[in-house]
This record gives C-alpha cells, structure tokens and sequence, in this order.
C-alpha cells in the first residue's frame, strides 16, 4: 500500500515487546492481566495478547464487548459504570460470555438485577483519589449497600471491588505516579482486610498504564488492566512511565505547504487524525507530537527540537529546528508521534504495519 | 429507534434555519455562497443545501470531494493545499466534476501539472493573518511565481485567490472578529486590484463561519465559503457568531452515575464523542459542553450554570447546579450542546434527527 493520506503506523515488534513486558510483569507480581482493549480495538492486536497467554480482557463498552467475544474472547470486564439504557446487549453477551459489570450505587443494581436474564459478575468502582466515579474506600455504609442489592439476586455475583487511578496521567514524573499508586493500593489493603474474610474469591482489580508500568509490587491488587502500554505514546512517556522507544504508533502524514521565514511544515493530518489531546511544552506552549525519522528498521527517536504546534480539521503546523527543516518538501511524509495513542487510534480506524499489512480497528 | 447510547442528535428545523439564513445573506450581499461541507459530511444535508439554491461546494479532503461528487456535486473546491500524493484522485475526480484545488507554491504547481490528465482550477491561498498558511497578500513576486507556474500549463487554470481568517475562531467577541474580517477584506482589496485586470474572471473566495455570520458586507469578495454555520456550536455562540438558539446538534448521553456531594453525573460520553475541544469559562476552568432540557418541540436554552468538566475517553463528568441536578439519574438521558460541531459530527458517524431519522456521515 502507497502511503497517500494521514496513516497510523503500527511497529508490530514494539507492540509485541509492550505486550510481552506487561504480561512478565504481572507474572513475576502475581497478579492476573487484564488488560485494556479500548487502546487498540483490534482483533489481530487482541490475539497477540491470547498468544502471549492472556485469556481475559477489559473493554469500555458494550460494543468493544461484543466485537471481542465475536472473536473467542469469553471472560471480559466492561469497566464503565453500568449503562442500564443498554439491558438488550447486556444481556445477549451474558448468554455467551463470563461477564463482569462495573456499578457503584445500590439504585443501579436493584434495577439492573430486575431486567438480567442471565447471570453476571458485579465489580464495585472504588474511587482511590482520581474523583471521576465510584464510592470512597473509607464509605462502608455506601459499600455495604451495594453489597446488599448484590446479594438479593441470584443472577448477580459479587466480583470484587475496582479502581482506576486515573489521576497518575495528570502525574509530573514517576515518583508521583508512583506516590499515587502506592496511597491507591493502600487504600486497597484496608479495604481488602474487611472483606477478605467475607468473600474470599473476590478480586481486588486496579489499572491504569503510568501505575502498572512504574510499580514494582500490586499488593493487595489481584489483577491489573492497564491498556494504553500496548503502544504507549508521548504523554506516557513525558511521565516517565515508559520511553520513547516503546511508542508503538506514529503517524505518517502528507507534508503539503512549507513556510521558509517560520521554519513550519504544514501537513495533511490534524485534530479528526491525531486528536485535539496535547502536552505543554516547558513554555507552556502546546504540543500535539513530536517528529521521527523514518529509517529502514522503524523510526528514530523523537525530535524534541520539532513539535506540532497546531491541529485544526485537517491541517497541522509542524514547527520544525533548522537542522530538521530543510528535509521536508511537499509530497513528502513526516511521521509524528501521537500525544495520546488511544485517541488517535480511535480516530485512525485501521493500522499500516511497518512489514505493510493494514490492520482493522473496530 | 431508541436512544442506548452517546447519540448526536440533530434538530433539523434549527439547521434548515441556519442554511437559509446563510444562503440569504449571500444573495443580499451579492456573493456566491460555497459553503464548507466538512460539518455535516452528510448527502441528506446537502441535499437541503441543494434545495436552497447551491450548487458549489468547498471540501476538505478528496476523500469527501469524491464522496459529495457521488452523489451529483459537480463543483467542487477543496480547501487545503493540495497533495501530490493523492495524483490518482485527484485525477478520477477531475474527469468527472469542475475541481479546484489550492496552491501556494510553484513547486508545487510544476509538480501537479506533470502528472495531470485533466484540467483543474487553482486557487491561490493567501494568508490575511491567520497564520496557517497561505503566502502574504503583499507579497507580489511569491504570488507572481505561482501565477507563472500555473499559466505553463494548459491544465490548468488560475481560479482566483483565496483565503481562510480562521484567526475568527480565537476573538473574544463579535467587534473583534469584525475587526478582523475587515482587515481581511481590506488585503484582498488591494490584491483585487492588482489582478483584477489581467484576470477578471478571478473569483475572490474568503471562508469562517465566525466572520461570515457577523458581517455586513464582503467587499471585495466574490465568494463564502462558511460551514460551521450548518450546526453551529457553544464556541460560536461564545464569540457571539450565532445565538445558542441556532445550536441544531445536541449530544444524548445516557446518564451513568451521580455523586451528590459534588453536584456531578458521570455520563456514558466522551472524548471519542465530543472531542476534546473546550472552552474556557470565566474561572478560567475547561468546559466541554452545556447541557439543555429537552421538550416536546426541541431542547431549551443551554443552563450556562452546569458544564462538561471533562472528558476521559468514554466518560463525562458533568458539573451541575444544585437546581438542575436532582433531575437526572442513573439511566436518565441527559442533552449536551457541544463545544465544537465539526469535530463532534466526525466522530458520531451519524445524526438522529428530532423527528426520529438516522441520517448517515460520511
């Protein structure tokens, strides 16, 4: 395939080697795997997660749900707070799969309970500082009822309690991902003391990608679902939760326009390509990637010098050094990695390997 | 068809109103109205653009030029400089519809004219101070090389100058994007009469909905080319392009969870619904969208007093006042004006009309 419009590139083998290096990871801490799909939203990707041992998945929503378990996919964990406008899906994929849903109000179940026809699992939503959802570890009366409307259906099994520290994106380096994850397993533990006795078979599940890749224990955790560590990109590795060399995408995008007195490039690739997501720079301007170089192995590291300064529709202004400068002219590509690959790969709809195969998203 | 999930809904009686008024206007003021389809990227909503008397359209990609060429649009502008890479579609396209492209270098020019099979129209992009890119009204000899480059080739034909005041978008109000929609006027003026004799067929082309909705007169403008306008959004009506009144898509979300101690429900709603496109309010905090009521006839006003406070991929968190807030519950729909259409429509793949119709986006 001739590249000839913005195109996300996939380098299956940085992929493979994230997803190979989460997977050791969670076997050497002792906790289940349970990563993320909404990242990727592929079915290939998805199997190299089943070839690397993994056989249960995490999704956010019932369509992600379905696409997976279409595909073999039978144990899977839509970690969204339960949307009871869509008790069809929910219950046509309980017929199939091992399902777990995600609530955290004791309203919610009792109506959810009223209109299943089969079976599910229920994860309480622990709110552990990031303030989006859930209830507080410290709230038992709010648990507690939960706990309850679970145990007045027989077509509901408490599957454990699950947080999301989210808040570590907003996080400045390591140390204070790592701050924040060892307050959020603490949290945990008290939580886990309580109820361990009560249901033993209960999962304490934890994720989020800058955690998952900086802790070195998940104790109490049972189980992690980080997801965007399966491409990484420019924010995770601005907060030092991985490097610049384990970012699995990078998008080529058509130089169409060159402007000499700014040194700027402006590509054919902006906001419905790469998302309006954006780091600041240390003067607090905007970045939307940074450029690479293509070489015959993959890409270079990444040109810190050069940034997308501006996305809009279509367009993007590629503020390039001087060095770098001279190298485009239109009708070339550049290739930019993308500050948040979820984002992009969402808006992306396939991925163009580097040996040039095209991969479907959903 | 039932509401389950984030639903972009469109109230067509509001967006007719908004493409009459625009078409209107051009008659009054005497110009050509091409507007924008990269809004909408809808064949239904052109049809009405069609049944209010246009028969030209501006385009931001060839992707969608082929898509609105499909389905009868047989001139068509498409409003990014142009890229040599996409030669072979640009050369179906042109065998079939009156194309124009856009160039602002002779680079580029010699290059596209080698490997045309058919002929085209150019525009030249002039930049009047948005930035982006474009070469300077001033700067005669930059516009003399490209005008020089086009006249070597039967192929092509030197279509007028044109120009994007996306600068519109970033004013504080409607005085100052008048402010700037004259100054616009006032380069194209001269550059008018520097060419008008030695090209009086030349069309000048000028385009942003912020400027095309607040001005009086489009002097010395031949041709508009707005396309926001069709839905418009909360940041029109914030640099008071439009009243919220105008606003013709509204985002269904299904309601998640709530959380009275913050006044917040968490929506099934996010990034890859809205964008992350914001505005900011006076506290200077990001806003993602406000919310409305919906009656029987349409929604009401935006409650200013409640706001989208952010957006994670698939959630929302919606900040809401003490009065409004006890309305919704887990299940419940709640209704969010979007900050930025374009970008909202783009990512929704299709409108549900008020009137209950699936209308498909490109």
């Amino acid at each position: 395939m001739e590249i000839i419009e913005p195109t996300l590139l996939l380098d299956k083998e940085k992929c493979r080697y994230n997803i190979r290096t989460m997977v050791r990871k969670a076997e050497d801490l002792g906790v289940i795997l349970r990563p993320h799909f909404k990242t990727h939203q592929s079915l290939e990707i998805g199997g190299w997660f089943r070839q690397a041992g993994v056989d249960r998945i995490t999704v956010s929503s019932l369509r992600m749900a379905k696409y997976f378990a279409d595909d073999g996919w039978d144990d899977i964990s839509v970690a969204i707070p339960v949307n009871l406008r869509e008790m069809d899906r929910i219950n046509l994929l309980a017929a199939d799969v091992k399902l777990n849903l995600l609530v955290e109000s004791a309203d919610v179940v009792t109506r959810l309970s009223e209109e299943l026809k089969n079976r599910v699992g229920l994860f309480i939503k622990i709110d552990t500082g990031y303030g989006r959802t859930g209830i507080s570890a410290g709230d038992t009366d709010g648990i507690e009822n939960v706990l309850q409307a679970i145990a007045s259906s027989d077509r509901l099994a408490f599957a454990g309690f699950l947080t999301h520290t989210g808040h570590t994106y907003h996080a400045k380096n390591a140390t204070e991902v790592k701050k924040i994850t060892t307050a959020a397993l603490h949290e945990l533990s008290s939580l886990k003391s309580v109820y361990r006795k009560r249901f033993p078979e209960m999962v304490i599940s934890m994720g989020d990608t800058p955690g998952c890749s900086l802790a070195t224990t998940f104790d109490p955790a049972d189980e992690i679902r980080p997801g965007n560590f399966v491409f990484y990109d420019l924010m995770q590795a601005s907060i030092g939760a991985c490097t610049a060399d384990q970012i699995a995408v990078a998008m080529a995008c058509p130089v169409i326009a060159r402007h000499d007195q700014r040194s700027e490039v402006v590509i054919y690739g902006g906001a419905v390509h790469f998302s309006k997501e954006y780091l600041l720079s240390r003067e607090n301007e905007k970045v939307f990637g940074h450029p690479v170089i293509m070489r015959k192995n993959g890409w270079s590291q990444p040109h810190y010098c050069c940034y997308l300064k501006s996305v809009s529709q279509e367009h993007g202004i590629l503020k390039m050094c001087p060095e770098h400068y001279q190298e485009s002219r239109p009708g070339d590509l550049v290739y930019i990695l993308p500050v948040h690959s979820c984002l992009t790969a969402n808006l992306m709809h396939y991925y163009y390997t580097l040996d040039g195969r095209v991969i479907p998203h959903l």
